[in-house]
């Protein structure tokens, strides 16, 4: 059989030329790239292989921003909480924070544009009661009220791309490399300097094919503390795209004005985990649709050179969120994402609107993980069997590698296993693209973001580890190999539209006033009762944490009806609670062993039944953990948490076909042992037989009329079968 | 040494007369007293030992109130949640309730009385829309918004006095004991009735000397469901003394109209956990006096009769709360109450305004525990070490059993051990009673009941366990037998007044969002700013588990300033917390043994500290669970949850004298090993080195001065010293 090809991208470095041609073929690659400390050489451009170049649209141009410091991008930052122990207070504003990241903007009057806000009241301290000393940063407040707090609300001009910072002060470039000066294209020059400068770059770049964009305008929220490490990172947030010729552009657009604390949110910074605001969708919705427009102009440029454009999920990527409205308005070709695991792999792959999707895997060709003594073909085995998973739902077109080619070619078993990875690869795609997987089950994600964050709930930054986030991340994760249609549902949408009616399962997950719970959604009645009336006609409610949670009325859990367990805060701590015996046998514990028990990961504590009709399926420490509840024609199930595991996984599978009263299908192509999932893709005749772990593994597979066979797999193999 | 006498009393019995005269002497006791299911033979009263009799005031009188059914006592009862499948909605409100225990008010329209709330949008339906089958017992709501959810809020009477119900239940009384039916003295037949036939009995028992009365009026909130278990208790609830003729007197009162929400209360009907709302203060209050009224009248009668009152603490004791402000009106000669430890000991031996005080002591003589093969004196000895702590700083005046006499005196080594603790008790009493001992702080609990619920915080029923209260009730415990001044402390009292001078620290723990830590209270900036000025100028503040727990303005702790910790609800995790490093050696923890993990109980999760100017004291699961911080003058110390042990009371102490800025103190009369304390009495120019355990201990005591020497004691050995 000739040796596959295609659909591998291959980092490269100088000197490596005939490494580089050795690694392409038998890797199979058809791209090389560059990197953000590596640049190809002329010899490697010739190679057989599209060539991808990094391209900075708003940083990296000293020369030119240099001559407009007026035009540098801008951010809210808020000051800590000072207390007042008399009436007059001085406010060292610029406190914790970085002077080689970011400086005070005087230039606006901070009179009109920043804001002293008393935290003991929540009240906005009139101007006329402080001054600002420019000298000294500090701000100056009169008739304070004593013992209240106070912060001000300040904006700053940023002087230092964050991405560029890491790097710099982490690789300890020193006074060798300048500080990358962010620019902003809201401004006139900048905005006349990116297209000329990207013209005449495309010119000079003949060889590159792809223009891989890192990113465009406005890197994600990253502000460090005044000893040079991280303080804050929203990978998600929009705040350092502010600047008040943007909150004049708004106003304009959306009739009124918004304040600085719309962006500096009690110094929570609108992350990801608040319940977002009207002002601040409003002002998402605004910069994505500048944001789009103007990275239109970009890729208009370099289609007109003849090249493709990519862009990559990360870094400079506010205002390009590919589930958003104005995405497809860019007209990019290709986005490119880092793969972290199948989650991560899922929001890269179903992105639409681009012509195809590349992954970079892990690991990194990093010194961190190739150093003498360690096998780094184990992290890229755990990476591809949890991206497979997802990969066989929905390929990504592509995958690829970063970091210094020379230093993964020193470890032969890893060339040699990423060239079976490779291989594997490209014979799944050619089976499962553009077919549609047989699926068992469509389900639909609540939170406040709905499909604005396809397969991004519950993240801080991207795949970054979180006590509060694992136990939620967990069902992302499960879900993105899993044979389930998933869809994500704002509560604007289905108090809109009601939920969709090809919705098998709502799945409700996280902490309590989060966005992914929902906090003050749960206090209006139409969310209320357009889900009690899905479940109760028959749908399925699956609660994870604390769904539904909003004190009021009686209830934490504003569907406790349907869930058939609420949260004990206290208040009800008189009404006895007999019902604490946990069922001996059920369908959605039934593939666990007796005795073991569930991992709920930070789990949830003081949960109850609330009445003999709640299937308790798991109760230790006085605490019910995992129940299922009728409602109507519909159930309820809840689960204190789901952290990604494979066990974990059938849970989850359970528990949805439970909710959906669709138990007799679940043992249409299933695999009895859950290390092992069965893919099937009936309009190709074939189904996969998937093992997901690194050791070998027996299992009963059923087929679509649930007629079974005994399957012996290798370590991570998969059994290809015609139906 | 002549045998001393006196102090305790003694539970009697027919046909026991030897016996109880050989115990009367061996335990040197001097009153007997009956019980709900013992009456006193005449021989035995006239033995030499004051007679306590029993008596009911509201209840076995059917004779009575057969003839006045509609002077029964009421309740407001709130049905279950109904959801509402379409508009037109019948609640059958009796459902999950016990039909001899109560049985519907159709004697008051309920159209005038009753309430139907929309439980989705908080909202009262409009009583043209409903209409009660009183066939039936339900209520038939038309209009319904479908898939939101009702409940009724109903007025019913109580035609069983649920301690009788208790006991008849329990004991298989059968049809042979007619069920107490309870009587409102608020009406006019009752309370003609409850002078009338105290009067006659007085005359007929000229051999009582003391009217134990259990209790007055109205018993607490006790309600069963329909398997004729306990449903709801609130052992301070007030809701059981509820009914027309108390609203229609409340209006005159108070001047406006209370609904029957304010009784309902979502369903939580106002349990002590509840941040107390004003109208419910406010009936509270008017009851209390109602209560004291009456009371009064029934006191006086006792008094005319030559007989001493006592109140039982408990049972039906609504409005005789003897930390309230008409308890003293009463003019009630003794109070007895139940002791289940330090903390219940200091709720009796504290109480104001009454001539003695007197503890029931465990084990009750029942079977439960007086079993062949069991040894009663093991918990006897367990109850008397923890109240005799307590009584080390404050005594009640006499001591007491319960149950059947001829149970205890089958196991001699009980008898004897009951014995020892008389002759004790006695020793104690002769020194500590009517002096000051030595106190090395002043402490003051803050929460939402303030000094009305002395000692009495963070309890459901009266001593009884529950997972989400014994990591608070082991503050309480700890302290009843410390060398430290306790008071109880409202927030209103504090903004009215600010933190009295002579306080040293204040306390506030509980879950966010009780009573106990004080929920929208802490949304008051005069509170906010009171409590920050007393620690700025060098007060001290400890919280344990949720203090000052309210969301808004960018905190979740409102004092996190002064506790330097703050809890992650998930809001700030895009905030790096880089402060995880535990302190090596603190003041606080000098007592821990190396590696030793504090016990912190349910303990608390997601804390972290604000700064590095935050002491770590425990840190581990990525949290926060014990920390300290300066603020001004003063200290904030953070615990997530203080069971009651040995080494926690040592942990609170340290604690109290850190947060105090008294360390230097802190050896004053000390034991270095905590399982001993010392008691000084400088007056009397005594102390005593008590050793808390059931084994023998060794440890250092120091003195007033630091001097310390020796000691070696006794399992639950006292040693007097001189000062």
């Amino acid at each position: 059989m000739a040796k596959s090809k295609g659909r591998l991208t291959l980092p490269s470095e100088r000197n490596f030329l005939a490494q580089t041609q050795e690694l392409l073929d038998r890797w199979g690659a058809d791209a090389i790239r560059d990197s953000d400390g590596t640049k190809l050489e002329e010899a490697v451009k010739d190679l057989d292989a599209s060539i991808y170049t990094t391209y900075f649209v708003a940083r990296n141009h000293n020369d030119f921003i240099k001559d407009h410091m007026e035009e540098c991008q801008q951010l809210y930052l808020m000051s800590p909480f000072h207390t007042a122990s008399q009436e007059s207070l001085a406010i060292d504003f610029m406190q914790g924070y970085y002077r080689e990241q970011v400086v005070p903007d005087y230039h606006h009057d901070p009179k009109e544009w920043w804001e002293v806000i008393n935290r003991t009241t929540g009240q906005v301290v009139p101007s006329s009661q402080w001054q600002v000393d420019q000298e000294r940063d500090l701000v100056l407040v009169e008739g304070a009220e004593p013992f209240h707090e106070y912060t001000v609300s300040f904006l700053v001009y940023k002087i230092w791309d964050p991405t560029q910072m890491y790097n710099h002060i982490t690789n300890n470039w020193g006074d060798s490399v300048a500080h990358d000066i962010p620019f902003d294209v809201r401004q006139p020059h900048s905005n006349r300097f990116m297209s000329d400068y990207l013209r005449r770059w495309c010119q000079e770049n003949p060889k590159t094919d792809v223009v891989r964009f890192t990113t465009f305008f406005y890197h994600f929220t990253l502000v460090f503390n005044d000893k040079a490490k991280e303080k804050f990172v929203d990978w998600f947030g929009y705040g350092a795209s502010v600047s008040p010729a943007a909150i004049l552009a708004f106003q304009e657009a959306k009739g009124y004005r918004l304040r600085p604390e719309d962006f500096v949110d009690q110094g929570y910074y609108n992350t990801a985990f608040r319940v977002p605001s009207k002002a601040y969708l409003d002002y998402v919705d605004f910069q994505s649709h500048f944001v789009a427009q103007e990275a239109k102009k970009l890729v208009d440029i370099v289609h007109e050179a003849g090249k493709e454009a990519m862009m990559f999920l990360g870094d400079n990527w506010i205002g390009t969120e590919p589930y958003g409205p104005y995405f497809k308005d860019i007209g990019l070709d290709a986005v490119v994402g880092s793969v972290g695991g199948g989650a991560t792999l899922r929001m890269i792959a179903d992105i639409p609107h681009v012509k195809y999707t590349e992954g970079r895997f892990l690991p990194y060709f990093f010194p961190d993980t190739f150093y003498e003594g360690n096998d780094p073909t184990i992290e890229a085995n755990e990476n591809w069997l949890t991206a497979r998973r997802a990969i066989m739902r929905k390929p990504v077109d592509r995958i690829g590698y970063g970091g210094y080619l020379s230093l993964a070619y020193k470890f032969p078993k890893f060339v040699s296993y990423i060239e079976e990875v490779a291989d594997e690869f490209r014979d799944i795609y050619a089976i499962v693209k553009d077919t549609k997987p047989y699926v068992g089950l469509k389900v639909g994600i609540l939170n406040a973001w709905g499909a604005l964050r396809t397969w991004q709930t519950h993240m801080v930054a991207h795949a970054l580890h979180y006590k509060q986030i694992y136990s939620y991340l967990g069902i992302l994760e499960a879900l993105s190999g899993a044979a389930v249609e998933v869809i994500f549902l704002s509560f604007d949408q289905v108090i809109a539209d009601g939920v969709p009616e090809d919705v098998d399962v709502l799945i409700n997950a996280g902490d309590a006033g989060t966005a992914f719970s929902g906090g003050q959604h749960w206090a209006r009645p139409e969310l209320l009762s357009a889900i009690r009336r899905f479940v109760y006609q028959g749908g399925g409610l699956v609660g994870v944490g604390e769904p539904s949670a909003y004190l009021q009325n009686g209830r934490f859990f504003q569907l406790a009806e349907i869930l058939g367990v609420d949260k004990e805060l206290g208040f009800s701590l008189s009404t006895d609670k007999y019902f604490t015996q946990a069922q001996g046998s059920h369908f959605i514990t039934a593939d666990l062993e007796a005795g073991q028990d569930p991992d709920f990961g930070e789990s949830m504590h003081n949960l109850y039944a609330l009445s003999e009709e709640t299937e308790i399926l798991e109760y230790s420490n006085g605490e019910v953990h995992m129940a299922a509840h009728d409602y109507g024609q519909g159930r309820g199930v809840y689960l204190a948490g789901l952290p990604y595991s494979i066990d974990n996984t059938r849970l989850l599978m359970r528990a949805l076909y439970y909710a959906a009263h669709k138990e007799a299908d679940f043992n249409k192509w299933h695999s009895s042992n859950p290390a092992v999932e069965v893919h099937a893709y009936p309009a190709k005749g074939k189904y996969a037989v998937v093992n997901n772990t690194a050791e070998p593994q027996v299992t009963t597979v059923y087929d679509g009329q649930g007629i079974s066979q005994e399957v012996s797999l290798a370590a991570s193999e998969i059994q290809w079968e015609e139906i």
